[in-house]
């Protein structure tokens, strides 16, 4: 895998600009796969934290079987830099996660339009501001595109592709097989479409979760067992067409004779048009206060990563 | 576990009425509990079929680790019977799980009516049918209830709990015990909705997914990564509002303002009105057919439930 990687990167470093939670995981994607990564962060005191966070995280990794080198040895490849120029110089590849605002994203883009090699891409990992937004009518705009990861990057391999009207094929080519390099899992997303897919798929379900705890009909701790003790077994190996496609005689559309009509009834059902107001957001929130305090989400996030590891790692065995 | 659930019986034996994939299913989940089965189906030729494709499918947990005995004594638990009436007698519990129609589901509560045991309950697997529909006025409708498995249940625990309006709450109470007994996830749905819980998530997320297909924004291939390499990850061991619980710095209520209105513009922009029609349908078809051949749907099937077993293994190691 590395070799390719070099291959696809030229022998050249790879930037990170944007240090924080998003910033710092994409430099271990980076840096396991064998990449140097020179890392940036506006904020000295964002990129100083990066450092000892990255080395805890790789810590994790290492310890569940997840890297094969040493923590110290993938360190080694990701160097802070001074400033955006230092980060970006020779870098045929950069992953902006500067704060999600569209004058700073354009102020980036700007910046970056006057340092980057002629043949750099630059991937932005908003999770709902489009390219349109930010990255048009500049020399960079054919190679710029959206490459939204989930957080943490390194643990969850999706990583949603977003060209602009301007973005290159050629630049999408490219990020789709460097991505694929450094161990993502690509999905195309052909339009610029409000929340993508990933945040799509998850608004819907959502919106229905929350529809159902309105009208009393479940508890919040019910939706998440129905979804944790039922749908999301076969979704977390197959996903939901996969699914559709085994679960009825004939494949896919003879499910889709089947239960077309009761979804369509199901989606009648629903018009969304009221917001989640005060008194349903109180009511959710009171459901999982029951069940984890405000004083327990930060170590029930850290229990979070440590499954996401088992569940990357019996992934893993279960592929090799 | 297994003396609870002989307390819960009263040292009586459960039975099955309904011997196809889903009948079968439950016969393994109460045997290997520890509770003694009769099985009866109105076709002979599928009572007949049962006891082999459970003695396989009892092999399979075998292999798994996820029996602790030899398959041959669960199975010796499991006694077909000739007729209803001898299925039935001195069972204190019963699980249906005959063809979906509301006309053989009320004509087997109404020969269940003349057959039970007093204190008996019912246990019906449909999966979109009310208890209203079938099981209303007669003596035994306060203890007949909805409880909605997903195929096959002894792999997949969750099963959802819903009363009819005539549905007594020690029916209710009793079933929650005896399903946490033999080993499942209890869901209570409070009110009739259609589709319940489990397969109104499953319907909006399908929905939003067959619309973007229809809109060239994404793949069916596409749809399934974002799902298998991405949202359905947390899913599977937390559950959607766990999920966003953890993944805003406040918690729930704080991610409910962050996110709430991008979830309302994607709410907004959906109204559902028309149908699957068979162009998109054929179009889902074919995208499917390319990854899977309809020759390998069968084999893709037994390989799926591998990988529900081998989760099922992961998620008991884990949680021990």
């Amino acid at each position: 895998m590395n070799q390719d990687v070099h291959t696809l990167c030229h022998g050249r470093p790879v930037a990170v600009v944007g240090a924080g939670l998003v910033g710092a995981g994409w430099a271990i994607v980076f840096a396991r796969a064998g990449l140097r990564v020179k890392m940036f962060d506006t904020d000295p005191r964002v990129l100083g934290n990066a450092t000892p966070l990255i080395e805890s995280q790789l810590g994790a990794l290492r310890r569940h079987g997840l890297i094969d080198e040493e923590p110290a040895a993938v360190l080694a490849r990701i160097a802070p830099a001074a400033t955006l120029a230092e980060a970006v110089e020779g870098a045929s590849y950069v992953q902006e996660s500067v704060l999600e605002r569209v004058d700073v994203k354009r102020e980036l883009m700007i910046a970056l339009d006057a340092l980057l090699a002629p043949d750099a891409v630059v991937g932005s990992s908003t999770s709902g501001i489009p390219g349109s937004a930010f990255a048009l009518d500049l020399s960079i705009s054919p190679r710029v595109l959206i490459v939204h990861p989930v957080n943490p990057p390194y643990l969850v391999p999706v990583v949603e592709l977003v060209p602009s009207p301007q973005t290159a094929q050629a630049s999408v080519r490219s990020t789709d097989a460097l991505m694929q390099a450094v161990g993502q899992t690509v999905v195309h997303v052909r339009k610029e479409v409000e929340g993508f897919v990933l945040n799509r798929l998850q608004a819907v379900l959502l919106r229905e979760a929350w529809a159902l705890v309105q009208e009393g009909v479940v508890s919040c701790e019910d939706v998440d067992k129905t979804v944790r003790d039922g749908l999301g077994w076969r979704w977390s190996f197959m996903g939901p067409f996969e699914t559709i496609d085994l679960n009825a005689p004939g494949g896919v559309a003879d499910y889709a004779v089947r239960l077309g009509p009761l979804y369509q009834r199901i989606a009648d059902s629903r018009s969304h048009a009221e917001m989640w107001d005060a008194g349903l957001i109180s009511q959710v929130e009171g459901q999982r206060r029951q069940h984890l305090s405000h004083d327990e989400l930060e170590s029930r996030r850290a229990w979070r990563d440590e499954r996401l590891m088992e569940f990357a790692a019996a992934r893993r065995r279960g592929e090799s």
